[in-house]
């Protein structure tokens, strides 16, 4: 606490952060929150998802604008390249989820980070999605991230910042973690 | 593959695809792709990702633009909310892929469809990433998939449809098992 009072700022708000902890502590229904996207088939692979509204705190909310993205596959899959593929949607929410935790505990530790920087590699043998064998997984076979971190701190500091993100990490449960998923058609 | 040449047309190459499944039976080597992001810390909470290059079919490629995303948390979390949470993109990664699925595989059972959409809906105690109570996940407690669908088609083959796009997602795959994930410092 004493060292998130200090010079250092990352621009996360630890005080509003540790506040809420301590509020939720006492209200727990408060904290579940439901995280929505909708997302609209245009042609081909080609879809349009859009993110805006979620609930959270005990009330719905809105984010300040509505989020849009479009997604596709390559070319090289006989498609139009309208967007950045689903799988990479998913690095996309790996790298920022575990990036956020780095300038949050950052923020907690008194570590001012100067640069950060993510670079994330899936690889996936696509004759999963294909169908041409069954032993083969359609996901990805294991992610790589690796930071670059220019921060007022040792490299050992630095490796349990992003150890701590990791442990925290909404996106890196999901992707470690099997998670259920329903799939209904009205 | 008779109904795949009728006059059904949902966008999807079909033909393209199922060549690329004879090809990659012959040369598994080529079947081995890596997906890539790069994520950019800005300040508190908020990231810039982007996406560009990609290894496939033995070689480099580029899509045909760069893809830049932008990650934040919301107000209600101390954030600026400049950008969707990294959760969301794991939702829109999600409903993108099951629906350019649901495409492909309707092109391919000859079923027109007219139109997709799929509401996406995930539940979050976000005691877990708070560290309030280490009993609850970080991530996601489900995902919920509602899929609104106007095709050719009796609302058994629809289900059918979104069944087979659910058994080839790389998406659904990555979120319902887990994958390993390693995390570097340079």
């Amino acid at each position: 606490m004493a060292q998130s009072q200090s010079t250092v700022d990352n621009g996360v708000n630890v005080e509003a952060l540790l506040g809420a902890r301590e509020a939720l502590t006492e209200t727990p229904e408060a904290a579940k929150f439901v995280w929505r996207a909708s997302c609209t088939w245009k042609n081909g692979t080609h879809s349009h998802s859009s993110v805006k509204g979620y609930f959270g705190l005990g009330e719905e909310h809105n984010h300040k604008t509505e989020f849009s993205f479009d997604a596709d596959h390559p070319e090289v899959f006989a498609s139009e390249d309208k967007g950045a593929t689903p799988v990479e949607y998913v690095l996309v929410g790996l790298a920022s989820c575990l990036t956020a935790g780095v300038a949050a505990v950052a923020q907690h530790r008194g570590i001012q980070l100067r640069s950060v920087k993510a670079t994330l590699e899936g690889g996936m043998d696509i004759q999963g999605i294909l169908g041409i064998d069954s032993n083969v997984r359609n996901g990805f076979d294991g992610i790589k991230v690796t930071y670059d971190i220019d921060a007022d701190a040792s490299h050992e500091d630095i490796e349990a910042l992003v150890a701590q993100s990791q442990k925290r990490s909404a996106v890196y449960d999901i992707i470690t973690n099997p998670t259920n998923v329903t799939v209904e058609v009205k």
